[in-house]
């Protein structure tokens, strides 16, 4: 098959290595060249023509934002040179309104569209091991499924409208950051009253919340050491942003995540912006005076 | 050993059975007799005066609150006439001031007090598979630990001073609830965008949250039935403000427990004091209409 | 007319004064000597004995706190030795749950119990000027009124069950540190966006928020001075401890105060808790880094 | 002195004619022509075409939103063709990035922009008695001072830049929405303590809080009737949602505005888009069961 990657950040290199690995032509193309030229190493090829890739059976992009995408194929005008019936997959975790308008957008040139935002860290990206929420018109997901099992563990799908997998991806998050700020809340309790807080989270991952998401955060939440960062505060809070837009949209008060919005805001204004995300459970230890 | 046990609760029973079937004398009481009884069919001896309990080595009692210990123990100045040097361990969930009175009194009447709450279900109770939460002078707890082990699938030790395990088991339920609401608003935010609530749960215990309590709660927020009641949301109102004044008392702001107690009052004014603790993933539904 | 009136803090001695001035015989009592010696060059009476007060017609309590109620009036048996059909007029800020215990204890002893708490300072108490909110049985009510007037600008009736008007008072107090954390809260975006502060509380105050409220605390918010208190940030925790609190028993979910209780004890954790609690403003500003 | 005015709905028709009573020479433009061919009768020339307004000395533009201003004045390359060294003061309430964004087009353009949004109903425009914030460097402020002073009772200056006046007015609307949501949970409390909304909010507008907004909402708020519309609640949460987005952009957290961008939802989601912003109100009685 023949398929073009568009994207080459940690994940993105991660996931056309899997792509190469299980037998697929991969052209491939990035803003800046230097991991382009280094992925030839694995039998990509590539150029510095975006629109080329375009031509492909299906392209996958997995560019970090809105505004990369928006400055890379919708300023370029890309898609209005795309092969009529191309399939793009679209693995990046962005608004519901800009999935929407891409929606629209792609349909109005004829493009298959899947949105397909991805669960995991770039070496899991590499063994193709990542779970992937997966939405889009049927025909359309079905085109998508071999090329997704060649990097995914496992696909799921949430529905026909390409922007319901980015309101998926970002209840993940949502949910990922609410067990952050409560693991940093009873944490801050805990330590007022004396308790260590690894010994809580022993507690917490040895018990009822013995899953990655706590076992990746509890200790942190616990050593407070948040550097190097593995997703930006910042980040973080975009998220947050989008996941309350997204509530307003649909008509769905979110207090949890207002609550988020502010401790981020918080943490940002008290010099932690570049930290890694999971620097939220500062804001807990700092208001208890610790 | 010989050891006294009051408190024939669902829980109790568990918890004296797998006391008994390691070999303990237990000598058992309860408020109403028919437990009692029963429970002597599998090795038990049975009193109706409590006093007696306290002349063993050592008494376990699993009360449901602060006020049954009060009414049990405290009201009828048991502790008075219990055997000088008599060790208590106290396994129920109580609140953390009450605990720190409970020192005070043990102390006073030459009692060796460790606070042991539990965390699990009555059939891992009857498996003696539980996790508990230990905290008492070292020396307490040396001597509680080949009892608590009867029960205990691991003791989670947090501390000298008995009240610090009722602070961690606090934090237990309070990160739970948390986590009940994170998933509630997130099946809001996902329902309002046409998502199937059992879709992203899916993904919840599939991915990330791959533990007892989203396994547990997931479908329960997805499929919104809350009968029959395991714990009563009025009894996770209580732990709640219980958190909330533990929080006060030991500075430190909680602000995911002030949405949570505004929840769960929200759904008791809707009538919902009694059903599953879980109805507290109601109050997001109705609040965006659903 | 024959009037008992207990605590004479900077409040009571001055709403004593203004009894006096009206012709009321005054007997006082006061924990303290001191300040009843001196209420005696007013032409009060004094007494060692809490009991002789509870003799005259209707006796006026000004005491703190429900402790200090408790202490004073309740351990000393004070009720039971009252005349039959004493009018007891109690002007504390307490909670609801002990006005409602004390409506039950005065019914049980024959003493009509209205409960009158004050709104103003002690110089507006000393010129009789207080806005005073009642409730009571009407019966009980009619009597109290002369008394009341003698310091009172105005009488605020809510109704027939002497709690109600401390559910009142607290929703006052409630909604005066509502408007303190929304100027705080206004003041630090203002200040983030180079507005000085006291530019926007004279907008505040001379425009829609032209009231006593705000024209008394949106200087102290801009100018962030906290002393000397006026009124301790720890008791007005306590007081929002108190509206919560009659809020769960009410029904009412009240996120304001979760959040006005939340900065409270973020205040404490930094040191405020003896300052004026408009440093409760000083929390929003905190955490905007400023 | 000749001046263009763009906006004529019922605030700007006010305003309008207050500028024509002080005895300006009015050229206004307004996207639907009635309101237009009205205010010849009160001496104002009427244009079609909006160029012609930006030849006067100054423009005065009341348009409702960040759209109808970039619809009407950007889209349309107004600016481009106005006359160099023309004073626009901008008489909306806008978001502030906008705001900022508009000051560096005006800049561009050699344009002098003031910002001057408008405290007030139209019956007080009409009576030239507004407050109004306003914000410029300070020539541009001294040129616009006299246009101003005919449709104002007072002018309130924040600064040098435009966008602070839209912050003031901004956090004007939020202690506003503070205050009503304020009410709504007092009277929340005290309907389910069995006290009538209306005695509270006569304390309320009695005793501390006798300005103009406890004054219009009091009422309003014990009374639940939202109907006719003064300002739409789908305005409403606009404003918060604006408030939070400058809070973000400065670094302020802002805990309240949080709550009240959730209750406007909430309220959305039960079908109050469309009613008077005050009934925000309702969501604190309905979570109450009330």
């Amino acid at each position: 098959m023949k398929l073009g990657f568009v994207g080459l950040g940690k994940m993105g290199t991660g996931m056309a290595r899997s792509l190469l690995r299980a037998g697929a032509e991969v052209l491939v193309w990035n803003r800046s060249p230097g991991p382009a030229e280094q992925l030839t190493g694995d039998g990509a090829r590539w150029t510095k023509d975006i629109v080329e890739l375009f031509q492909a059976e299906a392209v996958v992009t997995m560019l970090a934002t809105d505004e990369s995408i928006r400055e890379t194929i919708l300023d370029n005008h890309v898609l209005r040179q795309a092969r009529p019936g191309l399939l793009h997959i679209l693995c990046s975790t962005i608004s519901v309104p800009f999935a929407e308008a891409l929606e629209q957008i792609h349909r109005s040139h004829g493009i298959a569209l899947v949105s397909a935002p991805v669960l995991g860290r770039p070496d899991i990206a590499d063994a193709g091991d990542l779970n992937v929420i997966v939405a889009g018109e049927p025909a359309a997901v079905a085109r998508a499924t071999p090329v997704l099992e060649m990097f995914a563990k496992k696909l799921w799908p949430v529905g026909e409208k390409p922007a319901s997998a980015n309101v998926a991806k970002l209840a993940v998050n949502f949910t990922l950051a609410c067990a952050i700020e409560a693991m940093a809340e009873a944490g801050a309790l805990a330590l007022r009253h004396g308790i260590p807080a690894p010994a809580l989270m022993d507690i917490f991952t040895g018990t009822l919340f013995s899953s990655p998401a706590y076992k990746a955060y509890g200790p942190v939440v616990a050593a407070q050491t948040f550097e190097p960062a593995g997703f930006l505060l910042r980040h973080g809070l975009k998220d947050i942003r989008q996941v309350i837009e997204a509530g307003e949209s649909g008509g769905a008060p979110m207090p949890f995540a207002g609550i988020l919005r502010d401790n981020f805001i918080d943490a940002i204004s008290h010099g932690d912006a570049d930290k890694d995300w999971s620097a939220l459970s500062r804001v807990a230890m700092r208001r208890a005076g610790l």
